[in-house]
């Protein structure tokens, strides 16, 4: 999917939400336990009852690579049955030296046909080029984030710079808006301002809005650029926002509010 | 597999050779695509051809993930074929928000029963503490990797260290060297003195023996200590040696040659 097609998306829908598959199949409804393949049916549940409220949907690698091979052929699956309408994000947090990182852009891009992948950028420029030689396809590289740790490395100077900073500003230096997206952590909301100074035009990448914390408002204000340019994404808030029945409906009313509350925000912003 | 059994598989075999599984199924011999799983059946000669010579197999995850949900079980029965007297490495670069750890973790070490997982250090702590909460189990942290992209951030200096430096110092805060280690890019021989200086007891995994060039020698003289301390990776040099009905015999070849020097140096260094 392009830019263009995304921002589309964005602006025909009135939201920017994207919803996070981090189905722990621990935490699922226990009636679906007795189905053939319970994480399958309750991601298609949510995907029927969120898809009218968001763009995307996330997948977080972890939680399928958990069950083996079994949990991989169901992330295939899931994404399957995601509507092409929807980005599509491998939440994989890859990245390894330039042939590695070649087979991990054919597993997720050819093999699997995500939009997108997460990328951890430590080893540098060649550990994630690879992913950026795929038309239409996405790197979505991790700047700031929002776990205590961000502390340990990503936020120390380096230089004039803080080390997040310079993986942004080296990173627009083989890539561009319509390839790469940002990482940033709604909890840190306020370094917003500072991101756009450097990248006024990218997407970010937005988690933390529900259980990490965030606030949406304050991610708009100072987040938000004239095609949006954000996407946030909310995982337990609404896929366990019930455990009974009626989970599903309950995963629709959650997104509801976020979409709703986002479609003022498009609207606030002259956006739509 | 604790620390005393590692060493002592080393001291036993006179080898500190890791060959690394790195298996692409466009490059293996030709005779073999005939095979059910010509992955599988390469795996397993190149195991029994090299398991003499070796004490450890690195099984690099992207290349079974190229192949979806067939290639996540191709690793689990490789993974499963290994003997037990190997120390197995889930080279994989994993690192994410701690709930997300947390389900890697539970990946490489309960639904598959690796002994080691490598990581991606750039989320901090809470990203990769979840993996050294297991007995037994081990993290292998990326701290100065072999590539072109290693100038970009782990070398940066970051108040009085280098990055990777902070990298090694924060992370044995919250680690001890029965349950860490960390990669040290052997084209960076010189580096392994200021590492030793760091983290003497340390063990280390050092790639790029063969392909990536490095020189074991100059990785002995200032990466050993006084039990061994190093596991040297050889991925493409080994498994690829040969191309024909033979393959498997020239890899055993390729791999003797190095345990033979190793056992020199482990000799020359009064190790054994």
């Amino acid at each position: 999917m392009n830019r263009a097609q995304l921002i589309n998306q964005i602006k025909q829908k009135g939201s920017f939400l994207c919803v996070g598959l981090d189905t722990d199949k621990n935490k699922i409804p226990p009636h679906l336990a007795a189905k053939n393949n319970p994480v399958l049916e309750f991601n298609k549940a949510i995907i029927d009852a969120t898809k009218d409220y968001c763009v995307s949907y996330k997948i977080n690698t972890a939680f399928y690579e958990a069950i083996g091979a079994k949990g991989w052929q169901t992330m295939e699956e899931t994404l399957e049955y995601i509507p092409t309408t929807h980005f599509t994000i491998a939440d994989a947090k890859r990245g390894d030296i330039g042939n590695t990182s070649d087979m991990y852009a054919q597993a997720f891009f050819k093999q699997l046909s995500f939009h997108s992948v997460t990328l951890a950028p430590y080893m540098g420029k060649d550990s994630i080029e690879p992913f950026f030689q795929y038309p239409e396809k996405w790197g979505i590289v991790l700047a700031l984030t929002s776990n205590a740790g961000s502390t340990d490395y990503e936020q120390l100077s380096v230089g004039e710079s803080k080390l997040y900073e310079r993986v942004i500003k080296h990173t627009t230096t083989f890539t561009n808006d319509a390839n790469v997206m940002f990482v940033v952590g709604a909890t840190k909301a306020e370094e917003l301002l500072n991101i756009r100074s450097l990248i006024p035009n990218h997407f970010l990448l937005v988690p933390g809005i529900g259980a990490q914390g965030g606030n949406l408002q304050e991610v708009a204000k100072y987040g938000i650029n004239a095609d949006c340019g954000l996407l946030i994404n909310a995982s337990r808030s609404i896929i366990y926002a019930g455990n009974g029945l009626d989970f599903a409906a309950k995963a629709a009313k959650e997104a509801q509010i976020i979409a709703a509350e986002m479609k003022t925000l498009l609207a606030e912003y002259g956006i739509i």
